[in-house]
């Protein structure tokens, strides 16, 4: 059923992935395995010979080892990663389990990649051409998979997951090469990854979705939106992201204050974006209602911006300024912006990511408040980010257009029935149904 | 259409919020961002200058860093805030945005409100009059934020937004000055804060509850009660706050055997409440029937009565007992205070917080626990708790009964449709409609 | 109504568990208190003398002590206890409250008896004949709970709450012993305790699956069965689950290299899993369309499969290898070993748990990993792990046959009315027809 040929639809078109999913799953991780076993082994502090590696720095006591330091911190990452991406994507009436099945294995296999691509270029010892892995590998694979989650929320209920893998495994190479030149390069200080991550992601996925246009997406309106619980779920994703930023912007940054202040700031910058998004969200309806797309993406905008600078001496209100400006930029992007973006740009955002990742505003007040030529450097950094993420999304986004990718049609956007096993939501009422029948008659009469 | 007229319900009101809700946010985040910047400054851990202040106390290594003693603590204390209290809200069929939503923003301005309030009082450096945060400053003030929580619970469905803010504003003061007595003059322990948080949240909304009494709230009735998949939402909030409550009560104890002995004795005390909760639940039904209401709340209460005195030598059956008597005491509690005190005391408690927050039995069991002098602080202690709470209480909700605070009537009460932009739940049919037409013809002829 | 007396259905049955479950709760819980209070103190690290303690073995700083080493893992493992597994067993459209409320019920009680059971074989100080518990011993009872919850998998569904807690008792009694002949007198190294918890767990489900077959239960067939949300709530257990098994398998390992690198190897080797799943699945159906259960369960088998071996030195391609193999092996087992064990060994595993825990391969593979003398005792200590599983599975089985613990008939598995007060699911449409008569008149007109 999924391999409906529709007649009326803009082409005849097949939805079938039974083929190229599992290929490119089985082929992909076949050489993940070969990969690792050439080039990936563990680092001084994973590996059997950490006793060795203690004496040889003096270390005193096991709880020096970076894994104490940094396994709380990436936990949390983790969780951002798979429930706060994937549970924020659950929102659709009819595509939750894309939402969170998708962001699941996409995500899986990006980290994969990315301790390699990341590997070559930050851990790779010299000595024995190995990469040397430990938790901060481990971490670093999570925000690079980010980039890529980002990207995925432009294009939300419209790829076909054998799309996402291929957007994914040409993200993290890219991420990892414009990684490499804005830190190892431009020395930019990006602890947090606003710039690496959400920058790049961001106008990673806009591209994409600007070359994968979709001219009749209107006929898929009634599905582009949501039901009760499905928000209800989106709020998982979204809180679980906000609670832990701190630990996103803090994670790889130096031990004692750098991850102290970094958690401190992030914080703060979130809880004022908070409530500038509710203001403004109450403020653009007619009666003031709030609407629940602000609620769960903008109030996360101050987190995103606070990142470049997450470890610098900002000062608490410098990063309630930062979190203020953010909630109402964030916000009204997705009154104007994103309407604007589709209508003129042909850019179709399904979450968002451009007023959340993508816009540079509060990036660029972050730029002020940092010293003027390490500003310099950050604007540098700024444009690398921009330029690949528009070139390579251009680049992949035309590599997807190809018709063998098992996508849907324009008026088939949204819905999960073409890639998943949906069970029949009719039967919900037989248990009440059969239920009442011979089991509790009086319960009725009550009523 | 939130601007409602309606003429049969106790007098017009208007429950629209667009001028109100905006004002507030805007003008008290822009208050916290002047006073941030007056008043509070990094403390020596978080600061850049933590080598010298690492030096000058001749700390080894970077992770003596107050931040990895609590950091794991802090971030699941803040999950229990946003993810517990705002989902165990969720239980309601049409109030699910409204509990996590608002439990989100009134979360996020409480927090700074506290640690400016909380930094006064604590964390004054009287050299340069500046109050300097760390780690267990925002620890702190989500504590004082789960106060205000709490009380949100009593009038969950009945207040607005701004409602709620002004709730929190005062809410945040009135903590921080009975903490502070409760604290620094009586010298009482609270490390879980049992009586700072609860006694005083639970009597402060049950103040508040009483003196916003709605004659009329039956007529609201047919919305005060779940459905089957809010019940499972609200299941989420209570395992997050079940889970996470040793390290509620041990993240601000002494470092080592401390937070060590909070952490056991919570784990423990929870554990046996669990057990008696479900007894009385099911013994309390015709047919032994559990019921979701208990299940949802009052397998907590063993967290909150173990919490003043959760580094104490309670001794694990100590622990054991505690949970055993408040579980028991809490489900009973639901089962006939709440009912007397919304019929004979015209106290209408939303989510019962009187049976899992303030009902002191629980508690004065654990002062028989204390030594007798120690035990005598408590009392003064419990009292100072229980006036803040209930005279706070009783002036706000006058404050709150001003007609110009945006709130609904008696008969329009447990309704997002107010507040919130409500997706039309019918359209969840459509795509499994429009899918049995054109696309699978064949899947229910199989059938 | 729970107290219906069906005559068609085998045999007329009571589900009252009004007297049945307070009883076995109050008495149980009594007698925890009580063998608590004679047997079970804190140890060195948690006992106010920690100070001494600290002194005596020139520990200088507090960070030292254990809580800090295993803490954050701690935590995880409990949100996988009670948050994953729990939600994991939602996935029935009409038994998410048995579900996550059931598991939360055993869960709580069977960690005190754990305690109790594992201290006197482990933890038992010799010089008072007490028990002395710490931080790993929370972790440890935490992982003896996780057994039972694994044969709960087999069962959910069939069985009323007070055979689960009869479940419960032996079966934490079994693994105790199980436990101790494993690691004490076999000295099989497991980590992860994939022979201890997961072999035994899963072949002790299965065995009184096996016994308490029901020959009718296709009567309940339109309940064994998913709607869309109830898979989605399922995900959330998938999810924490998946993300924290890297601290599941490395909560007990020894500090330092140890703890790091099983993190690692469980990291790896559930990413692998991910792809191998979805390609399997994926791979399975007429048009490629993924299945759901699948993908909440097969996905989890690489961290069950790497626990035995977790902190040994794999490589990080040894443990993608392992992953690999799970996914692939996991879910073929769900389409072909469930439906032929419930055909032909007359079986009925409601959640696949064969597939997930049982199943051998994934970890016979391992031992091949392993060192042969070193394998030789691990393929010992599996023979331990599925004979304590069968043969004590078959005789709780054979207990919980009696007919006096309250369990439905074959025509009324799968749900919540027989236990639990459900609400009304109608009463979801009234909010909105009421909220369109004299509310938003406008609103529809505007359609």
């Amino acid at each position: 059923m999924g391999n409906c040929i529709v007649p009326y639809c803009d082409g005849p078109k097949s939805t079938n992935i039974r083929w190229t999913l599992p290929a490119v799953c089985f082929v992909w991780q076949t050489a993940m395995i070969i990969l690792f076993g050439v080039f990936v082994r563990y680092n001084g502090e994973s590996d059997a010979h950490w006793a060795e590696f203690k004496m040889a720095r003096n270390i005193t006591s096991d709880i020096d080892n970076d894994f104490y330091f940094r396994y709380p911190s990436f936990q949390d990452v983790h969780v951002m990663i798979f429930v706060g991406f994937g549970f924020l994507m659950t929102f659709l009436k009819r595509y939750s389990f894309g939402g969170v099945g998708f962001n699941f294995l996409v995500a899986a296999f990006g980290l994969q990649w990315a301790l390699l691509m990341q590997g070559w270029f930050h851990s790779l010892d010299y000595t024995d051409g190995m990469i040397k892995i430990g938790i901060e590998n481990l971490i670093n694979a999570d925000f690079c998979v980010a980039g890529c989650l980002i990207a995925y929320g432009a294009v939300l209920g419209k790829v076909s997951p054998v799309q996402l893998m291929v957007m994914t495994l040409f993200g993290i190479t890219l991420f990892a090469v414009e990684e490499y030149i804005i830190s190892d390069l431009l020395h930019a200080r990006d602890a947090g990854g606003s710039m690496v991550i959400h920058i790049f992601g961001g106008y990673y996925g806009l591209a994409i979705s600007w070359v994968l246009y979709r001219p009749n997406l209107k006929e898929s309106s009634q599905l582009q939106g949501s039901v009760y619980h499905s928000d209800v779920f989106a709020m998982i994703g979204t809180l679980f992201l906000w609670m832990f930023w701190p630990s996103f912007n803090s994670a790889t940054c130096d031990h004692g204050d750098g991850q102290h202040r970094a958690a401190i700031n992030t914080y703060l910058s979130l809880a004022a974006t908070v409530l500038t998004t509710f203001a403004i969200s109450s403020l653009s309806q007619k009666h003031g209602k709030l609407d629940m797309v602000h609620i769960q993406n903008s109030t996360l905008a101050g987190g995103v911006a606070v990142g470049t600078a997450a470890e610098f001496m900002l000062m608490p209100y410098g990063s309630l300024i930062v979190g203020f400006c953010c909630g109402l930029l964030s916000t009204l992007g997705y009154l104007y912006i994103t309407p604007f973006m589709e209508k003129k740009l042909k850019i179709q955002d399904t979450c968002g990511i451009h007023n959340l990742h993508a816009m540079p505003v509060g990036k660029l007040y972050l730029l002020y408040l940092t010293p003027a030529v390490q500003g310099g450097y950050q604007a540098a950094a700024m444009c690398v980010a921009v330029c690949f993420g528009i070139g390579g999304g251009t680049l992949v986004g035309l590599i997807l257009r190809m018709p063998i990718w098992g996508d849907v049609t324009d008026d088939n956007c949204f819905n999960d029935e073409f890639y998943w096993e949906v069970p029949d939501e009719e039967e919900i009422v037989v248990p009440v149904l059969e239920y009442n029948n011979h089991m509790t008659p009086n319960k009725h009469t009550d009523m």
